[in-house]
């Protein structure tokens, strides 16, 4: 290394570049901007969402903008506070106990801070020798992980790619080449004439999976799908019919996607049926566990899981129930070398020639990504420091409330539950009177309306079985028994009113 | 809004939980991180890369986490310090001015910090509910942007998305929806006995691009490569006639691909002359500019993408030239409508039944992501408090620096230049007496390599017309003349002992 006396050198920046690197001012921006999140995470008030019109919003964006003419733009410590201010006030609020809307989660802070580490040195992850840590750490929380999964610690391998839907499509994209061969080079059309190729998926399936017929070449009318129980999960004893159907209709089902559990509801499909009936024909199986996966980390959830280690892919969100800042997902495959089908190619600048001892952990030939964030150093750092303990006791809690809120709400006459909670997100009706499926579906859809224009809570909507319902997802552990019961009176508070005049046609 | 003191609720958990959410531990290790990142951001001594066996950096790493077995785990200041150092000194060293190599950037520290609150409140961005101010801003930033580019600001479109790769894919699907569109719904089974969709490509193109026929149902054999001029563009004299060839083997091109610039030499595809070509064979006109795109935000170097508002789609990289924390791509569509086509699909749970102002800007249905990283964030705030200006003196000084590197190149008798610099990319060979096209390729693996174990450097090669070339991409300000002086003394030093050892075969 040569003395770092050697880098005052002729640089040609006038003040802007030496003021925006300035390292002063990085640690103040830092230091202002530590201050705001520390109070943003203090701040436990139930609230939900701050709902603002986007052409006020807009105004505010724009009012906090260096115009060009006017003069030389600067650092401006005011602004900087009025950004982040703007920012978080407006934003979903994770770490209040009124957010329970989705799958996105308060992250544990420790893992804010590790991120933020990334987003200043840099380091893609994609190849070994430009994030060496990021890279070595990957490898190691694939073993942890599999641990729960069960696969041959030898022949397993994991991604990380940025989100739940491209590691679906990516999981797609190897079973696809694996079970047909002659796609990659010479596409679908080398399949016309014989029976088509196609994917099977539970009717409640995220629609990133269904779509990746349509990405890939399959086409979007070759999805299969299977109907589900009344627990929302795939009818096992349906699937074999429904296949043997396909068949006859001229379509040939190399993959079936199994969810672990549905967005919608929550629900895990029965794996160790499903991965029989898949082996029997020849089927890849792929789980799609984005929400669910992460109960393989508690004892006492991991059987919701129950086949895992039948399975040929599953792609796992840290992102939602490993509370890491977005995105972070994990994608594992049972057989490393049929991950490697996934996108076969080699180019010169970025593979190296012979692979040696560092190149060998490069996985820029197995992901989408080119450039990869190292979104696995958050999860490494939690991992590392608080053991699998802090996730399974958070998830235990929340699966836990789910159905205590479930019984509270079995005692509600006013309301209907829609589903039995298998996982931390349970979807309930408000119905105080007689109401046809019609008015059912228009009450839910307008409560769950006023409820967010109001701001006191966030929470979601699904569609079960063709009628709107209320969907509330537990993601943070401060939230209560009692904050559910809050939301409750809430959902009545605007709900009878909704019911009086829209539903009833008081008006 | 609910008060605070409602919000102390009967959460089950134990001491791991509350410690691990615990705002002032959150403010301490903030802070340690903090001062580590100054440190690591004032160290402008010139190093390249500190390259550790994975077996070793696999110990260092392990060492670092807790046993399950052992004891409760719990916050440790220590160990967060000791992660943040080996994190940071084995990584990429991208601030420093000895690092060459790659277009990952130093980020500006300001869009690290910002980008920081993104992990800690964790919005969202596909959906305006839950990241408002990143989606208004991603409509502002597509305004400011569009200046440069010129297409009609009430009918082009800009969506992010998680890297250069992603882009190119969803840009090529936007493009096969359109040109092809029964290939969504039947897949590419359909085209089987007609013409066979194809993809025109520079033969220098990125692997993502290529790729992408594999990926989409296309099929590899139908990429066609466009002959390259001596600048390592594509030749235009030579397009029609591979098209025309192309077409007589039974194959219709529908989208032709132009880099600015290349990966390889940062070489720009003449696009106005390709947007003619494309015109009028009604080819949907992509232009790969994950690179290079940023040079349109400089008033000198705009002209490289001449013809570019021609262009039917465009990806520009600003975690490449705009110096932001990776990934945050951008994919600009001339026409807004052929953007909706890229993924054909509806889903009740995230897409609202009635779109109104506030889903009009929902982008979930118009990217691959589902849940999406705010990663426009820090872009805008580098743009509302520095301007335009920070971004264009820096990429003027980085090309005129590569330039000047150039120069000096033509004087040394013991290296060649392999091509002229278009921007901040300039290859060259290091050839110290007769070689053969063979030795040359040699020496050029043998000296980077040295290079890189050495550490004071970091570079990278690239194959140019089949033998390896040194290549530099100057993506740091405080990189100096001198600097690039002092790499060709590191070349010829372990050059001249290769030469000697391996290539003239002295031992």
């Amino acid at each position: 290394m040569f003395g770092p006396q050697v880098a005052v050198g002729q640089t040609q920046d006038t003040g802007l570049l030496l003021e925006a690197f300035d390292v002063q001012l990085f640690r103040q921006s830092s230091e202002t901007t530590v201050a705001k999140l520390g109070k943003h995470l203090a701040d436990l008030s139930i609230r939900g969402l701050n709902l603002t019109e986007p052409s006020v919003l807009t105004r505010a964006a724009r009012a906090l903008m260096t115009r060009e003419k006017e003069h030389i733009a600067g650092y401006d410590e005011e602004k900087l506070a009025a950004i982040i201010d703007l920012y978080v006030s407006t934003g979903i609020q994770v770490h209040s106990p009124g957010y329970m809307g989705r799958q996105f989660s308060g992250t544990v802070p420790l893992a804010g801070v590790i991120d933020f580490v990334s987003s200043v040195v840099n380091q893609p992850s994609s190849f070994y020798e430009a994030g060496q840590l990021p890279n070595v750490v990957e490898r190691i929380m694939a073993d942890e992980l599999n641990q729960f999964i069960g696969w041959d610690p030898d022949r397993f391998s994991m991604i990380t790619t940025s989100g739940g839907s491209l590691a679906n499509l990516t999981a797609i994209l190897a079973a696809r080449n694996d079970r047909l061969p002659g796609f990659w080079l010479e596409g679908g059309a080398a399949y016309r004439g014989r029976a088509l190729p196609a994917i099977a998926v539970g009717d409640d399936v995220h629609y990133s999976v269904s779509r990746t017929a349509g990405i890939t070449g399959i086409g979007e009318h070759q999805i299969v799908r299977l109907p589900l129980n009344r627990r929302q999960q795939i009818d096992t004893a349906r699937v074999a019919p429904v296949l043997d159907t396909a068949e006859r209709r001229g379509l040939k089902v190399f993959c079936l996607v199994a969810s672990a559990g549905t967005t919608s509801v929550g629900a895990f499909d029965p794996i160790d049926d499903l991965a029989g009936l898949a082996a029997e024909r020849g089927i890849w199986l792929h789980v799609d566990g984005a929400h669910g996966a992460s109960l393989l980390v508690s004892d006492k959830l991991r059987r919701r899981l129950r086949g895992i280690e039948k399975a040929d892919s599953l792609t796992w969100d840290a992102h939602k129930m490993m509370f890491t800042p977005a995105p972070c997902t994990l994608l594992f495959y049972r057989d490393k070398e049929k991950g490697l089908n996934a996108f076969k190619q080699r180019a010169s600048y970025v593979f190296d020639e012979d692979p040696d001892v560092f190149t060998a952990l490069d996985s820029g030939g197995k992901t989408i990504e080119c450039t990869k964030r190292p979104m696995i150093m958050p999860l490494w750092a939690l991992w590392a420091m608080y053991g699998r303990a802090l996730f399974a006791e958070k998830i235990e809690y929340l699966c836990a409330l789910a159905r205590s809120a479930h019984r509270m709400l079995l005692a509600e006459p006013d309301f209907e539950t829609a589903h039995y909670p298998e996982s931390n997100i349970l979807c309930f009706r408000y119905r105080p009177g007689e109401l046809s499926r019609e008015e059912t579906h228009r009450l839910q859809v307008a409560v769950r309306d006023r409820v967010k224009h109001r701001g006191n809570f966030f929470i979601s909507k699904v569609d079960i079985d063709g009628v709107a319902a209320l969907r509330v997802v537990l993601m943070n552990h401060l939230i209560t028994h009692e904050h559910f019961r809050m939301l409750l009176t809430e959902i009545r508070t605007v709900g009878r009113d909704v019911y009086q005049r829209a539903v009833k046609g008081q008006g």
